[in-house]
């Protein structure tokens, strides 16, 4: 169960509105790496988890921290958008100025939101599941939060040289430090948990099962023309579990057949096989 | 600009036809974390990729590495739908055995695609490009790349699990013997790039805006009861760079202030604000 | 800021495992109008609210409220996965039984979220935001947030006729009682509310914009063949503000210009106009 | 069956061209709450309608009356869209004023779909088959009816403040009077099905379900710090069918237990538990 | 403006119940080719012609049509639900021909649609926008027509084969032979255009721009092992408006560059490139 | 399996920075029809393929010669972002001619990817599989083609158009002059394929089940109010194939009953019929 205290984690401030802003930063509340992607996957991950009890827990806490954060954005949206009206639009069909503002604004701000945040990405692109994921393996989904921090920091990082409201940045400046902690914390995990089960994921797969096809497991296949890609780390060193070396295949050929599907009887089927074999 | 050879990768085979199977190896063709993602995840990267060329370089190899996997995914799931007929689903409504498979059928493949495969996920949803990322930032999108591999990889042991057939179990080796080399991959090219350029994404971001914030970034917050997530590295180690050390807060206050919102004249703007304040 | 309490708002139970009821719970988990729908909604009419203080706090409480209906809807589904596995998929291709049950599952509760709930419907679409609404009008929201329960408890009411495992079903007259209060509740704000702004959203719309049609705001137009649609309220009575008396049309004839659009110089513009008298 | 006759249902004109508007009104055509919406609502309620010819009669009659104002929006869009062209957006290039008309522009109403209306909101999302409902259950249908009316109308009443062109005002109200009676008409089929079957969806649960939560099904839960929630009818007052009274909760507590998911064999089982026991 | 029969175009009946049936013929309600699509596409094309009258006239008559091809659809679908039962699904549990049904069964339409039509494909995917095109441009779209004509055909007629109900198969006949009249109707309508503006959509695009590349706009490139290809009409032919020879390319060589973008300046922008010469 | 060549197909060259005109590539790399539709279809059409070799190997020198376009396209827009910033974001805030442009922007190019083309339309949707089909049925797939060619060549000669960049028109030229290739290739197959089968598709479906509606199969029923749809080739001619005369229903009157549907026992059901008759 869940409470909600009425102050906000930080403060959230800006200098005046900015329309043009508040559509940008609907990419890091809605958008494919923004706070509700974060809040999602780590609350479910939570409610899911089947592990040891310090990772429900952790996983809860933060989950629960990204609740707020989607607040905060939807408190710094709505105060960037404070000021713009339908009057302003109407204006803009005249005023220049105006026009090159009201064009930059995503327009569900006037007409859907009421001057508040949406679901949404900078594009209006509705906010959905498939961008998280919860997968029962917690290195796995380690991994995918590591990966959601570290690109949702980015994003945050490039919004604020795309402002000047110093406010907005005072704001800005404690959600990175925030996904600085976060990638911090998602690393310690990481580490924790290779070191208990191997770095491959999954680790249980049985052994056996990698046995025939197990030189491949070591192979970089240069399919593109050039061998820059022979001087990565990749291409040269050992697998980091150790378990064997890897090898640079500069030519390699295909081990498999021509696929021959059968051809279904179609003047019977429309196009579809009738053999029965199935059953 | 690309080539084809008609062999496959690698041998592709089943023992019989399994439309069962067929729907659930939909997921690892056309779901969140299939084949589809992959390929289209790397080939994006390598072709926006404004880095050293080793790096494009490898991204293409893999990027084309993965058409080819789609294409090996394709051939096994028309194997297997081969012999799936119209007929038989008529005969379902009185057979129970037959009910009992067709239930178990993704209606698609045989309304839809005439036994072959689809750009969809095992429940039917369409591929889209909101599950591929490519940032422009090396080591975010090489996490993204280890993250994509982790849960691919999952998925496709897991569904090994769900079949007895021996010859799709051997194709399915291949893939995972494929899937644990580029895991290790992305962990060297990751290993590479952090000690180039730090372990926090983005690596830019100027040192002085981090420094009023300082704290919070290795700040543990407590915000679910219970303090069993105190345990793990997170929140009793060192920064992964160094440059400070955890600290668990188990009682966290907020420190931002309650926001209150203009209210606006409703009486005139349908609840919108008419203050022209942002002009 | 939020923070979370371990123990389930009420208990969760079930009797035993039901992969298939596991299935039609996504509905009310992440479907159109499962919890998820209520959670966000609420959440962003809540951050957003520039009204009353009262309103903003209520809407605060039954958000909070909603994120512990997903956790509990979580734990239920969980707890029906329980004893599901990869290997039951693979006997069920030699048994009738296990294939008639393996046929209803939802393919991603193995494969995907290893044995948890998904932020999906019971077909396997992912939630997304455009199934919410905040609009900063408190009426419209309102009816909407009505709407939802309505909808959602008919829902729920339905997956529990559907099953006989008595635990599950405590659970969930548990659910429907919170669901039949939290229609009250929205029934007793829409009253508030419609008394003090008028019935009509929005209320605020000018007097005089309305004059001109006057007659067409009370006019039924019968459409379709057949006049049973003039025994209902809405074609005899009085509007519920008593602003004026409905008219029932029985033949309507259109009142509009046959359209016309300019045609395009297509010879130079691909069928675009090349009148540039927008500029 | 359906006839089409040439003549709008009411007039639609513009003073002159501006595609700014014409992207604005696209979300009253195809977003979450535009007449496409409504249209396709109010026609899947019609077409599976079981109840009363009575309300099957007046769906398709309103419902067919949507298509229509599809028909007239799109008409509006087209209009205001003539003049537009390649070379003007060509010209942007240079020209600042041209530029900021530019930047406010659908791109697909130059490339897609030459001048015409798109079956998508302002921001260019396509409409779906997620924005409606058809439930089967008239009092829930009607409320969701009601919902989207409100929301409808108070966009087009925004776009309506938005602009200064006066024959698009003078089109815009004769849907707004429209829209006016919409909801006129679902309010009062609202209150006639409440009257038959009381105000709680679904009326048919069997009442014994509800007796062992009774209480909760009167309490509001303070899950917001701050009381200001105690002041609105749903938190004072009785029930609106006067089945009991509401009770302020103001330190609610959980009710249910910490939840424990079984730990699955993960040595053996990539995370999945083996254990058959739901065969 | 349109009106409403209340009479079907055709009669439509079935031998009996069949839920399993009803959840494949969704996907000729709301699927990628379903009546939906047909119906949305046509309406759109008419709404937005500004070509000869004749087309605009020709295209409502058969968008209409359609719009009564979703209503004859939802009839059938209901019909095939009559009877179908929460209470059934109850048994399922225990009943393994109940449970093979059920597994077969779409859970919105017990669930959500209360035993009706919904507006989602056979795997339960709503219908989108992104499904139809309105281009402005006669024989584009007439081609787009023929296209969705032809898919959408084809999959009724499979559906066919996948049922043993006599009464369902009438029904689907005139569906059937409906279709079979728009594709010819299509390709009518195609021919006459292409007499008129030449077979290459667009006919209008100067032809000074193709000089430079004409060689180019006869060649078939050979990307793929094997000259197979070769044997084809597009290989060795004339192009069909007789403009010039097809020329097959054995052995094909890129002629562009190997692409090379700027580096940005990473140590200041996160990547981004600071140089603005763009403005 | 699948190689990659350095080079690109052909020269991809811009004279200078222009965002806005990246917006609005996208459209024709990650829209409805852009290259990722041909390249994901035409691959999917060949991996699928049971015809003749002939096909098989056509569709995959194809679809990989669009894997190249889809390259081609986003070397195109990369570089035409070079040189925007977040800097110049900035700026905008008080630069109106540096707002204008920044208004034209897709906010996801400096945010999301990074000044690199992006998996999506112009608007910002992501590509999602439900653009494509592979049918298994070659006629139907060969005019699927042809639609899609020709609506991604109107919307490429349309952007060429709107841009005075003569670098980018020499670009757009080789892609006009390959999609005019692809249009003749795909008519050329049409025509083999016709000719071998008959021009409606499927051809195969059983003769007798046309009889008894055979007579709707030639009629044209005129929905739409006036005649001028009687002037068509559509309604006075000859099916293409010859086997019958078309007809002009001018006053089409409907042939199927007022569908009444069964009237489920709602006081139990919750509106849901509980008659078990389908068992």
């Amino acid at each position: 169960m869940f409470r909600h205290q009425k102050e906000l984690q930080f403060e959230v401030k800006v200098d005046g509105p900015d329309p043009m802003l508040a559509r940008q930063l609907q990419e890091v509340l809605g958008g494919q790496f923004g706070e509700m992607t974060v809040m999602m996957q780590y609350l479910f991950q939570g409610f899911n988890c089947r592990g040891e009890e310090k990772y429900k827990d952790m996983l809860m806490d933060i989950g629960t921290e990204e609740i707020g954060h989607v607040e905060m954005l939807c408190a710094l949206i709505s105060q960037l958008l404070d000021g713009a009206s339908p009057e302003d639009q109407a204006d803009a069909a005249t005023d220049p100025t105006m026009a090159a503002i009201m064009g930059g604004i995503n327009p569900q701000h006037l007409i859907v939101s009421g001057l508040g945040g949406l679901p949404t990405s900078s594009t209006g692109v509705p906010w959905n599941g498939g961008y998280i994921v919860s997968s029962g393996n917690l290195l796995a989904d380690m991994r995918s939060n590591l990966h959601a921090e570290s690109q949702g920091r980015l994003q945050v990082a490039r919004i604020y040289q795309m402002t000047k409201d110093e406010s907005v940045r005072a704001t800005l400046r404690k959600m990175l430090a925030r996904d600085r902690y976060h990638q911090y914390q998602w690393m310690a995990a990481i580490k924790e948990l290779e070191e208990k089960k191997g770095v491959v994921v999954p680790a249980s797969f049985p052994a056996e099962a990698e046995m025939e096809s197990q030189e491949q497991a070591y192979e970089f296949w240069n399919l593109s023309d050039g061998k820059e890609s022979s001087e990565g780390l990749w291409a040269t060193g050992s697998a980091p579990d150790g378990s064997g070396d890897f090898v640079y295949v500069g030519e390699p050929e295909p081990k498999g057949q021509i696929p021959k599907l059968s051809v279904p009887l179609e003047s019977l089927q429309h196009d579809l096989n009738i053999n029965k074999s199935f059953k």
